[in-house]
Order: C-alpha cells, then sequence, then structure tokens
C-alpha cells in the first residue's frame, strides 16, 4: 500500500484557472474502484495498491489533452514503506498525536 | 497571496518513521502569526503573505538538524497568481463545484 | 514522448548519502532499451515514450527496497505535450538560445 | 551549502511552449554572483548558501509576472546536509564512480 500525490497543470490553456480541468481529472480517478482518494486544496492523495494507484495517475494525466490541452505537467510523489502499511488517516492522526 | 505546499524528508535518521520531525517543523510553523495552514496526509499546506511563508518554510527546513538529522530534502510547490488570491478554502470549494 | 524527471529517496536507511541507491536505480534504468536518460546533480531524466518510461520508473522505484531501505519516497515530474516532441537535447537548447 | 533544484510554470499564458520565460529566470539568476547554477532539460540547479539560494528563488519566481503571466507555478526542492558539503560536481561523480 502506498501514499501518493498528483498534481496536475495544463499549460497554455490561456486561462490562470484550471480547476475545471482538475475536477475532470478527479472524476477519472473516482472511476476506479477500490482506491481511497481526498482533495486537498494543492494535490489530489491517494491510498492504494501502488500498481493500482500508478494506472489511475497515468489515466488523469491524459485527461487535460482530451479538453484540449496542449502540454501537461504531472508531478507525483509515491511513498511507500514496506515495514508497515500507510494510510491517508494514520499518517495525519500520527502527527497531531506528536504535536499535542 | 499564496498557496505553498511543502514536504520535508529527514535523510540517515535509523528510522522509516519521521512522524516527530514533521509533527515538530509544524509546531515551528504555528508559531508564525497571521498564516493559514492546513496539515494532509502528504504535505503541509500553508496560505498567505509568500514572503511570510517563505520565511516560514526556512525556519520548518531547519527543524530535523536541530533534532539530529544530517541532512533534509524538502520540497515546497508555490502557487500564486496575480488575477486573483488563492485560498485554500476557495481552491477545494472551486474543484468540487465542479465535480458535483 | 514525455520528458520525466524522477528523484528517489530512501529513507531510514542510518547513513545521510544514498547515491549508491542512485547508482542502482540508475543501473536499472540502463536496462530498459529505448529510453534517453541523463544523470543530474539532483534528479534522473528520462525521455521516451510515457508507457515505457513509466514502467522504468516502477522498477526504480522498487530497487532501494530490494537494497534494504524500509521506506522510499519518489518524485516523479512527468512533462508531455501534444503539439510537438519533447527532447532532453532541445529543452535545453531551446533556452540557452533565448539567453544568448 | 544546499543544493537546490527549481521548476517555474506560468499559467495561462496561451502557448504551450514557455522557454522564453525560463531563459529570463535564469538571465535573473545570473545576475546573483556567488552560486553556481547550471540549467538541465527539465529544471535549474543552484549550489550555494541556501539564504542566498532562496533569495534568487524569489526572484526567479517573479519574472514570469513581469512577462505577462497572471499565475505562476514554481518547485522548489531544497537538499542540504550538515555532515559533509554538497556539490553538483560531487554529486554526478560519487554516483557515476558507484554505477561504473
Amino acid at each position: 500500500m502506498a501514499l501518493v500525490e498528483i498534481n496536475i497543470v495544463p499549460v497554455g490553456t490561456d486561462s490562470a484557472s484550471f480547476s475545471s480541468f482538475i475536477a475532470a481529472c478527479y472524476k477519472e480517478l473516482e472511476k476506479e474502484k477500490g482506491l481511497k482518494h481526498q482533495l486537498t486544496p494543492t494535490s489530489t492523495i491517494i491510498e492504494g495498491d501502488l500498481e493500482q494507484v500508478l494506472d489511475a495517475v497515468k489515466r488523469m494525466h491524459q485527461v487535460p489533452f482530451s479538453r484540449g490541452a496542449a502540454r501537461v505537467i504531472t508531478n507525483v510523489t509515491i511513498d511507500e514503506r514496506m515495514d508497515k502499511p500507510l494510510s491517508m488517516e494514520d499518517s495525519v492522526q500520527t502527527v497531531m498525536r506528536e504535536i499535542h
């Protein structure tokens, strides 16, 4: 199980806003069953089997092209550990417990 | 006003877990007044004046050294626009409205 | 054709140096035929068909685990455009021409 | 001494090419004395005192705005270690020696 963060930026789209692209990418992600995901103000976070997550990432990266973008820059951060499972929920709670 | 996402990874710490480092970095961020921030499963997001945010980023990057890390790799993504303000709350809500 | 930049960081390795891990990842990449690649001071850059590059990225990400790392954080930036091919050589030369 | 990698993407520029922006950012960097820098196919790498590098990063991030971009997304990776100096030249050579 891995935690993956993805940022997608369409380039040359004539507008400084690209929330409609992000929404379309997120809808593509929602089609994939068995993955947990969360939209944050700057990224989309996906939790699941790495192979399956990367398949979803590839499809998400294609979405802006199908909506007219000529160039897409996608940043993906994979965090995977073998000694114990990583989950979105635990990651935040573990840090929060340390803070308080 | 900018949205900044920061990821801090201490290297050579002998443990695959580093949540205590992230918690200490976050506490350092909380000392800075006038910035909004949010902890996500993979990052910390900061909203505010870019100059002030980058000052906080510099201090957060130093924290793992003071806790014994010999090397720190920090990734920072700055998203800034001039045509209208960026906020954490609006960013998620705008995408959510497009999704539904 | 896409340009992909990859950074791999093994976590909890008890040393601040991880060049031997990066070398092993790079050797794994060299096994993949048909891709161009370049080692920079901070990353590995790969040029080729995106599907094939991402297969190589997945294998590179696994390498530190096979060498004892319990956690691996891999950052991947995909730059792909449809209007014209992207190549490592052209990318640098185009910017260089603009500078001088 | 730190190694810093920077990627700057102007958004909403109505062209999929932005090499002229990258060139202008690089020229801004060249004004800063005492820093080593290298242009790669996907990034600019800077070596030097972290405080000074981050000042240069801030100025580079502003350049696309002055050339008409309404939004700029800048990704910065800081790699700093306390146990020994990091240099662009050594980083590549150390990995190269491990490969061969």
